[in-house]
């Protein structure tokens, strides 16, 4: 049976850098088992959206799961709320939140409230979930708090609308802003009033909290307010297995990522030692991923860690991260059947170490397995697979790309 | 006057293959004239349809024809008919149907009733097409016996659709299948129940026909079932001369491809000895084509054979037929204006020797003539193309680069 494995380092292309001597951290950094992919597949670079848009992460990996971002991405918030096992029906309107601190003028002080435990942010949402919102407003909602300062709002009820502005302004010592609607449609002025009143009545319970109070002694920044930003709904997709008539799974930690994987369909598998973090268990996912293609047909397997270099604009350390990847794609290319499954490896975008930011770069790709059609290209980066036989694809390109030498795309026409 | 010639070999990309120690048959074949094309034009890699969709034969024609498929395929049954000489208007819906022998079961002996006689079809036919719609269904009916046990089934009236299912199984052994509407319109239940009367008429009229009486005592199978598949209308399309003010012709032998340039509007020029297999006169296609150039402006020259040797597995037999094929290039490039004239030679899709399906990898292009910019490409093959100066296009692309090579596109803008 043929199988495919999908690996994604998060933000890993990147530009040349001055502090890298014109190289890229794909390029400085020691990586022989990605360049024994690159020198064995087929090569290319992708745009994940199109040349020149810097995708987000979100619209990133549902082009790369095969999807169209232009047409299906509604959202931030539903996916990362998904990802954090808050459900959310379709036509639910899901926000990210942050318990923060404000002063009495509602400036924010911190938009983390100290990096909040997760025992006083569990207790402060038991409070905050049972509030009720008044009757006439026909809508109910769910707060959880996930991982830290974090959390996931839902609001669940008839014609409810994803355009409403955010009340968090990003960065400390601004005030928070009203939730506003976005259009004049009756759904997204009574959705902006629902999480209007909504935040009020958290801030008023927030307030009195004994935790709070707790936190005060204790000289901790008061968690007296939630900030909600990404209003979002599921977005209408059909599931890898129903498209394509396979078992899939993830190997990710990021709640976004594994929030677009489980609105495809795709099993979660959740790795111990796995951080998120450039101190992640590399070798732990690595095993896992090979573990899970004993049972699965295609299996994703995501690194958050070269973001997390990119956005600290720490060229070394992601050139380091760009290493331990290497190692880990080492123990699976050691570890999978090379003469019936197909490795595909590539970032989700470029993040430049240098402005901090998603960049619009197109990204490498290079395929290996049994049915591709080697090119010339020996090396893994940026500008070595852009000389390579794939050309230049878009991020859905890639798995229909894979899935049709799995010999699961539908011929269109007869 | 600047003219245009497409050739297009069936099927002839494919991937590296074991037998062939890993060379694809296109590199293994000896192919001095396609390499003359390749060193002297620009090369690159077509996705005919969009990358990793495996393409239909009608699908990639009309593609590389210059329309975008997505909008204008309608079903192959109407282009097959219109291929084989059968009137087709706006608004019928067209099948494929077979004569078959099924047992008192309706299980199905042998598609192809023993690949019936041109004459015994022709009998049967003229039998059937008597049979008249009961007069509620305000619907009539052309039924035309093509090549042995093939036929076309044209349902004309007011309200029909092409979402109803096939009756045929597509496979010896299995039962004759119910014709069912594939949605709930009434065009579509509509057409069901003609399509489903009309079947049934035709068994009654077959199993006491006299050319099957003589079938039994000659030891035949009986062609008793007529089987119908693939329900479709002539698509909606400009024809070239109107988009490009062009008179066109193609050299082909396969109905469906007729059919395709028929809608297309271009004239179908019937080689003798042409035959649609590995034992086609190649050099005849070849002089018919080039001769055709002299009234022409445009000219699509199709081969068969490197499909057919490709559905069979047959990977020494698909080198040896792009031999064949290079040895009509080489006549093609000896005896057209080369200052005058662009040739374009392509495949409609990949045909993998080894699944023996129609697959979604990139086909290679080469096109020479006086406006190219020529590249560095010296091989004609998947691989080498792909580091071509047209880098990766789609199908309709090639149709507009050769069009505009000519002068023929119209400017966007002023």
């Amino acid at each position: 049976m043929l199988k495919a494995i999908l690996v994604i380092a998060d933000g890993m292309a990147d530009r040349p850098l001055k502090e890298l001597d014109g190289k890229t951290p794909l390029e400085a950094a020691v990586k022989p088992a990605m360049n024994r992919i690159a020198e064995n597949g087929v090569c290319g670079i992708v745009d994940p959206i199109s040349p020149g848009i810097p995708p987000g992460s979100d619209t990133a990996t549902l082009a790369f799961l095969g999807y169209n971002p232009m047409e299906v991405y509604s959202g931030r918030g539903a996916l990362e709320a998904v990802g954090s096992d808050v459900e959310v029906l379709p036509g639910d309107v899901a926000f990210r939140c942050n318990f923060a601190t404000v002063d009495k003028d509602l400036v924010v002080l911190d938009r983390r409230a100290g990096r909040i435990s997760n025992e006083d942010a569990s207790l402060l949402t038991r409070s905050l979930q049972e509030i009720k919102l008044k009757k006439s407003f026909d809508a109910s909602f769910l707060f959880k708090n996930t991982v830290q300062h974090r959390a996931a709002l839902v609001i669940r009820g008839p014609k409810l609308s994803t355009a409403v502005s955010d009340s968090d302004p990003e960065v400390n010592g601004k005030k928070i802003l009203e939730i506003e609607p976005l259009d004049k449609r009756p759904e997204s002025v009574r959705t902006a009033a629902i999480v209007t009143e909504l935040m009020t009545e958290f801030q008023e319970a927030l307030a009195e909290h004994p935790v709070n109070k707790e936190r005060a002694k204790r000289k901790q920044p008061l968690a007296n307010v939630v900030l909600c930003r990404g209003a979002g709904t599921i977005p209408k997709i059909t599931p890898l297995r129903k498209l394509y008539g396979i078992k899939s799974a993830c190997v990710a930690v990021v709640s976004l990522i594994k929030g677009v994987c489980k609105v495809a369909g795709m099993d979660v598998i959740s790795v111990e030692g796995a951080t998120g973090t450039p101190e992640t268990d590399y070798l732990a996912k690595a095993k896992a991923a090979v573990q899970a293609l004993n049972t699965q047909d295609f299996v994703f397997l995501h690194v958050k860690a070269t973001d997390v270099a990119s956005h600290d604009g720490n060229a070394r350390l992601k050139t380091e991260v760009i290493g331990k990847i290497d190692r880990m794609l080492d123990y699976v290319l050691k570890n999978i059947d090379l003469g019936t499954t197909h490795l595909a490896l590539t970032a989700d975008h470029t993040t430049s170490c240098e402005t901090r930011n998603h960049e619009g770069d197109p990204v490498p790709v290079a395929v290996f397995g049994p049915c591709v059609r080697r090119d010339s290209v020996k090396e893994y980066s940026e500008r070595a697979c852009a000389e390579g036989g794939l050309g230049r694809i878009r991020g859905p390109d890639l798995m229909h790309i894979m899935m049709n030498y799995l010999g699961r795309t539908k011929k269109f026409g007869s």
